[in-house]
């Protein structure tokens, strides 16, 4: 059905392969700094482990608190609380004791990792095992001579509105707080069974 | 950059257009019968007025309440109310008056449409239309002999816990019912904008 070879003529594989070994100098480099989301590490060093795949931009899921009006939102948005693991009621009831400017939501996203590859017969080899690990959610957002881009996202997300100007919105924040320690975790469970799989794949 | 001559050879032009038919023939009975999406009826027209794209599955952006553990899931999830336009309180208070099985959300999704294209050089064409359109999260979810499907997505989403169990979690869902339905707005007016620049795309 496909046809590699012609497929392969839309990117350079010099200034492929230049952009991944940029892409392993940074991730390198961040080891050494010290990365912020740890549960991401193995999972980029097995990725860098194939020869015909890396990966620019990947996150394992994390717990945000967010002062926006709509959660969606990027320019007027400050995040205000990161965290890459499981969170506790006292670490965002200090953030939300005060007035935002717009509203505070607290937003559990999923893992997201963006992979770059050479040819669309990896692309779709990627995106096969993708849905099966259930990033269901997962499609190629750009086709350039500098690679093919494939974002995979597992749908797991979800906002949580909690204040809105003087007015909170919940009723029990621990209540939430434990919805989204679960919500993070399904993430997590997610990113691992990726992993699993992730392993057996040729490219 | 692109080689769109050796990118459609993944594409059979037979099967895709007759694809393009059965969809349209589709559409044309929806009509017919009434489409309860009103909002994207104009939308899908003018797609289909385009000889190089077409469209299988197309939303305007909805409301719904949907009873189950994780908004995301599709499985064990039960869909008690669903609209294309503005709600009011009274429409949903008399649904979460009863008690879930699992928990009730409200989820107000922005508008989402698959486009169907038989070139690479056309879908790159559209994905920049969509950026530009405020359709960001828009990828290729499938590339396949009877086409290359884009879905377009605004990144407009957004998800209120409302009921988890017997415990009522919002404190004012008047006040969750405004907003929502300004979210509503806010997807609305994105397919609008993608509407004028979708008239300008030579595709």
């Amino acid at each position: 059905m496909l046809n590699p070879v012609s497929a392969m003529a839309v990117v350079n594989f010099t200034e492929w392969s230049r952009r991944r070994e940029e892409a392993y100098r940074r991730f390198v480099e961040d080891i050494e700094i010290g990365y912020t989301d740890r549960d991401i590490v193995d999972f980029i060093r097995l990725v860098f482990s194939k020869r015909r795949v890396f990966t620019t931009s990947s996150c394992s899921g994390r717990i945000t608190i967010v002062d926006t009006l709509y959660p969606w939102l990027r320019d007027e948005a400050y995040i205000l609380f990161k965290k890459h693991s499981s969170i506790e009621l006292s670490e965002i009831e200090s953030i939300i004791i005060y007035r935002p400017i717009y509203r505070y939501w607290l937003i559990v996203n999923g893992p997201i990792i963006h992979f770059n590859l050479a040819s669309l017969e990896d692309v779709q080899k990627l995106l096969t095992l993708l849905r099966e690990a259930g990033f269901k959610h997962s499609g190629i957002i750009s086709i350039g001579s500098s690679g093919i881009v494939v974002e995979a996202v597992s749908g797991v997300w979800t906002s949580f509105l909690i204040r809105d100007g003087d007015h909170i919105v919940v009723t029990n924040l621990q209540h939430i707080v434990d919805i989204a320690n679960s919500i993070l975790a399904e993430g997590k469970n997610r990113l691992e069974r990726l992993f699993k799989a992730f392993k057996e794949l040729e490219i």
